[in-house]
């Protein structure tokens, strides 16, 4: 182990996948070995690693053997069905899908806001839902000066956390709406729906399925994740958090309108500025007399967080808006993924406990 | 005037203006005559009203002379300067700037909401900014039945909204996005600020300039636009508003997400359904199991406001989501305009009063 970790990428070709290893590349991690798993279709293809060329192998449970650290983007029921058999082979998993983030034995990890939480893995740690790192990256630094009541937030949500081929669908149809042409959806606003829409120049209220209470999943991940990781606890009253999540037509770096109400009825905006400025992982960007503020093109590429517009609710002391950008790639997916590996190393917490994760 | 009103449409030309030479050739109003009015720019250009040509008159005082009916889409500053030449000369004038909004002898008219404002016309009725108009047709019929306390909405805008330079803007920049080339932002977020940047694919949580308490003046129209319509002053505080808006990479049909309060703490979902279903200008597409909600381009074309995705905060009784989809350059613009002197016609309420608009 002196010499480096055995790093394994399951999900190596996504959108995801090749910023998994893009990040890896430029991580802190001492890598001595690594293994790009995908789906049959894909092994055999050739990626590169740090200049070396990786073949793609088929994702079996045997691909596990001798592996320290599996980082994966391949899907929920990928996951699902192999990362314990990676675990019972001794790799310690972080996993990208919604696959085990609610299961009481997974730590739902954001570094910035509870790292502490790694101590207590058993083998697998959850990666959150994009839109919902985001916000919790610049709102812990204000729940811990000031303490957090309440939370709505809306979304505006980039095509490429539906995956590459929602993207390319996306610029398929930008184009033939400038020919005049008709398009053809086949893929948003959600694969695992039955109707698809013109997403180009257009405004899609839905991310993921409906559940029978008329939120959507990912809404429904805002609302019970924030809680599981500010709070540990997926269903804390603490902070009340309603959400409305939609799908707009950018390509990357999610928007969110975040108002919020905090505890301490005497903070200012300039005290949640400088709360903001020093946080780790925010970036402020608030200049309004310059026209400076979050843009997702801007956002584009960067691990950080940037949060802006921020002002107080004129009537209602306490009470705050925000405006919150991300590249929804990187530190809602790939980059959240290898910081949390980054700290399992720092921590010395790349090995599988005795008692471990149990199906 | 039995045969019918002598109607001038000034600033004939624009995305609105155009819009509203069509809602007018499809009104009730019973039109003798018609004028359209422009900048010195487009005088002698030549457009068509129920298919007889219509030569653009350079905008002029004298050009109101036996008007009986001005609907004026032209700019802030030209109305300003022609609309109480208009009334001096007996003209009625129904104005879509922002020019007259906040004065106090000006009614500021969302028929389905104010009509019996328009008894008090002095010879200028404002119509309000677009983005305010949908969110007011889906509240009032909620605040008459269960009263309103709060709310919070955050817009997610047309880019028509900024003009038909700025839509032309968008769409050159989406096929330099997709062909990889440099874009040249020359518009957006707003010509009346400093800083241009791109659209295509990005958001720009600028709309129109910023006020000194960090808002933008887009955000203070929806607040104070919102009280004076619903509850007949500016500054009212018996609703609480505010609002964060977004312009996003779409052509027409601005989307919010409105999360409201009402007094009435029994309200439910359904039977706050049942009060949009029965209201005047609303259509109801709210139907998840069958991924039935309102979009932007669906709604592009239409008169109505969209309203779906109305469900329960589940955590704050009495409080609620809903998404608002309608035509910013009809409902928001040219249709409330022409709606507004339907109702001046139907009232018999097209003439000036003696104690007229003083500057």
């Amino acid at each position: 182990m002196a010499e480096g970790f055995s790093v394994a990428i399951l999900g190596a070709t996504g959108a995801v996948g090749t910023r998994l290893i893009s990040q890896l590349e430029h991580s802190t991690i001492p890598v001595s070995k690594v293994k790009f798993l995908a789906s049959a279709r894909s092994a055999g293809k050739v990626l590169q690693f740090r200049g070396t060329d990786v073949t793609i192998e088929e994702a079996k449970p045997q691909s596990f053997d001798n592996v320290d650290l599996v980082l994966a983007s391949a899907g929920g029921s990928v996951s699902k069905r192999l990362l314990p058999e990676a675990v019972k082979r001794g790799a310690v998993c972080v996993d990208n899908t919604s696959a085990f983030r609610m299961d009481p034995q997974v730590p739902l990890v954001v570094p910035e806001v509870n790292a502490d939480e790694l101590v207590n893995h058993k083998g697998i740690i959850a990666n959150p839902n994009c839109s919902t790192i985001q916000m919790v990256v610049a709102l812990e630094p204000i729940r811990q000066r000031f303490g957090l009541n309440q939370v709505i937030v809306s979304t505006y949500q980039a095509v490429s956390g539906a995956g590459q081929s929602a993207l390319n669908e996306l610029m398929d149809e930008s184009q033939q709406v400038i020919d005049g042409e008709p398009t053809d959806p086949q893929i948003l606003p959600t694969k695992g729906d039955k109707k698809h829409y013109q997403m180009a120049f257009n405004l899609l209220p839905q991310i993921d399925v409906f559940e029978d209470d008329g939120y959507t999943h990912e809404e429904w991940k805002m609302i019970h994740e924030t809680k599981k990781i500010m709070l540990n606890d997926m269903d804390a009253k603490d902070i009340k958090v309603t959400a409305t999540c939609v799908r707009v037509p950018i390509r990357i770096g999610h928007g969110e309108s975040v108002y919020f109400e905090v505890a301490d009825k005497h903070a200012t905006a300039s005290q949640i500025q400088d709360a903001l400025a020093n946080a780790a992982g925010v970036v402020v960007q608030d200049d309004p007399s310059h026209q400076v503020y979050p843009q997702s093109i801007t956002a584009e590429g960067s691990r950080e967080t940037y949060v802006g517009r921020l002002r107080p609710d004129l009537e209602n002391e306490g009470n705050f808006n925000m405006w919150v950008v991300s590249d929804n790639l990187l530190k809602g997916a790939a980059w959240n993924t290898v910081q949390i590996a980054e700290e399992l190393v720092k921590r010395d917490l790349v090995r599988v406990p005795e008692a471990a994760y149990q199906q």
